[in-house]
């Protein structure tokens, strides 16, 4: 850990605090059997390889005429070619008879190739001439208007990659090869703890200076809509031993921590000894270049990160989607794109000029509005203690660490809160 | 509906079928209580008011001491001011004093303001002459970092409005004002059926001839990503009796029913038959002017939407995201901006130069890969028909009718699948 001039640990930027947790290598989930209707945004645990060719014959996809291409060399308008009609394919049945050369078999969207046939013939371009005879007015190709056996997924082959976070068309594809179990990462648990001597429960009285837990419901939000399982592991008193032990039965219980609190300097200070105390490696940064979220505590104890939060609502929100879920997400096991967006994003015209303070990130809240067919981020103001201001948001305009601000009317890109 | 010269339905643009869609004007789902640690992603049925105020007594925003802040005025580095400390404010307590001009009481962040205090100074601007006595460097005006009593949300304000879908900060504000109990929409059901005379269960074994059920897994997995309880009403053979059957059934079970299938031409007409019989309104239009998924049908029966969707993977997803996403997100009683966008949305080169045809929204499936810290969108070809073409996707990338194709190395917007 840095430290400055007088020993205190320095803020590391955003971008150096997300190499230092890229490099933590977390534990990562153990693998279990699902149904694939339950797999749905699960990761796959190992790669998986088709029992089987889909589709298993050679299909057609087209109403027409299953055809030797060869017997349709050279058919045109003006010079069709005539072939008998064998009979008919059955939708879902195998042909019961086979094609010689000059044979056609009616066949629809769908259905399996007699043997000897190659091609289909589309019915636009043929002509029922009689019950027993058809003319084809067009050439065409070996393999046209046919998916092959095994054109889509052969046999043998990998059809989804381990670390796939399953959509629901990768699921269908499971279907379609017959897989109807399959080995994905358990969903991350993770621990959940708020502090604070002032914090009481959502539910029941109040009294003067108490406030409601807010956080770990918007944590625990923000971490189902990750794919874990929050462990709501309730208040926690603003004591060095009662958060020691909080902290320590989380690490038993959980693949992850998080601890939001606890505003005050004091709290700050022993969040982190404790932190510190856990390890290795104990604390990998203290305080990060992003605003709201400057105290942020980030630490791990063996394979499992710990993150220390700040208690302001919006800090929670942006420190989050920032820092946490990166991690969780490998927790879970997911090996995906890392260049793809993790959010929904919209252009729009800044509402109003905004000063920022250089070296840090700056998280502006911003609610969307159309006025003209012109949409406006206008900038949510407000203390970031307030939850209103992340309750107004749609989402987050990002002005980096060497702007020092924003004009009125200016171009963003908003990053769109999760739903 | 529109028809042909032939006396054929025409197909509808997209445009065109959005607005049919759009003024459906489908029955929504009636409301149910839950806890709110269930109702993160459902959607509010009522406007929810605070039963109190948030805070509930002026707190402090820093750690310090509070004061009158008129004992401040003047006060500076040079020029400090003396007070008389009172005592020191503790978390989470009503402190058992109150403030007399030209007194001061320590107070942490997050703190309750004694009476008499209206401003907090930041304990940076201040010096401990002795256990009884602060020197004050600076001036605070009144209400400095406090915020108010009521000041995030009042007693009897709206925090909610009805028709918000409960993001994670939406549910911790709720917390806040300790309403742990919410009326949102029940979840919709919807039917969903796989027709063909080909199709079987995913399970079990396969013959020549048959293919496994795919789409009713991608359709359940779109259907609960946004929000839906997919209702699997299994496979339904190929005939208008049993169709009409299924239908009916979920007509009676369902908010909305999906029924695909079926690519043959006798198969789409008969599908049409019978939804234009359950009407009224019955079918609102057959084909729209999409690719993949020309074929599509809607249609509704009473205030229940149905969709006819074309039965290949890649028509089924396109279908679904254009057309029947924005009615369930109606039926759930969602509000929302309508011009946020619903999905992750990614510039990118486009890899290849590709012919579209002109009059239709074509829907190009792509992978996404960064070669040289360039990001581009390479046309994932295939038949429509092959489900490796939706796995391998990342996204679509969408060529607007009045195009009549992309160049190689164009810029072009990637619409990611949603996980």
């Amino acid at each position: 850990m840095m430290k400055d001039i007088l020993d205190r640990p320095e803020a590391v930027s955003v971008e150096q605090a997300l190499r230092i947790l890229d490099e933590l290598g977390p534990a990562v989930t153990p693998a279990e059997v699902l149904p694939i209707e339950e797999a749905y945004g699960r990761v796959l645990s190992s790669d998986l390889l088709s029992p089987e060719d889909l589709p298993g014959f050679n299909r057609s996809t087209m109403d027409g005429y299953a055809v030797h291409s060869a017997d349709t060399f050279g058919a045109s308008e003006t010079m069709p070619v005539y072939l008998k009609v064998r009979g008919e394919v059955r939708m879902g049945k195998r042909p019961d008879f086979s094609l010689k050369r000059s044979e056609a078999a009616a066949i629809p969207t769908g259905g399996m190739l007699p043997d000897g046939a190659d091609a289909v013939v589309m019915v636009e371009h043929t002509n029922r001439v009689s019950t027993e005879m058809i003319e084809v007015m067009k050439t065409v190709a070996p393999n046209e208007n046919v998916i092959l056996a095994g054109e889509d997924v052969r046999k043998g082959e990998v059809v989804l990659r381990r670390g796939r976070r399953l959509r629901p068309q990768d699921v269908a594809a499971l279907a379609g090869v017959g897989v109807v179990e399959v080995e994905v990462h358990r969903r991350p648990l993770v621990a959940v703890i708020s502090t604070g001597d002032e914090v009481v429960p959502a539910e029941g009285a109040v009294s003067a200076g108490e406030v409601r837990d807010m956080n770990s419901y918007n944590l625990s939000g923000l971490v189902l809509r990750c794919g874990g399982i929050p462990v709501r592991k309730g208040i926690v008193r603003d004591h060095p031993d009662q958060l020691r032990k909080a902290l320590a039965e989380s690490l038993q219980e959980a693949e992850m921590v998080l601890l939001t609190g606890g505003s005050s300097v004091g709290t700050e200070d022993h969040t982190a000894r404790v932190m510190e105390e856990l390890g290795p490696p104990g604390i990998l940064f203290h305080g990060a270049g992003i605003k709201p979220g400057k105290p942020l505590i980030a630490a791990a104890s063996g394979g499992i990160p710990l993150f220390g939060l700040p208690g302001h609502p919006a800090a929670v929100t942006v420190c989050f989607e920032t820092f946490v879920e990166p991690v969780l997400r490998r927790i879970s096991g997911e090996r995906g794109k890392a260049y793809l967006p993790s959010r929904r994003t919209v252009k729009a015209f800044f509402g109003r000029s905004l000063h920022s303070s250089p070296g840090r990130e700056d998280h502006i809240r911003v609610s969307l509005r159309k006025r003209d067919e012109v949409l406006w981020a206008v900038p949510v103001l407000g203390k970031s203690g307030l939850i209103r201001t992340l309750v107004e948001a749609d989402g987050v305009v990002v002005i980096p660490p060497n702007r020092t601000g924003l004009y009125e009317g200016e171009e963003v890109e908003v990053r769109l809160f999760n739903e």
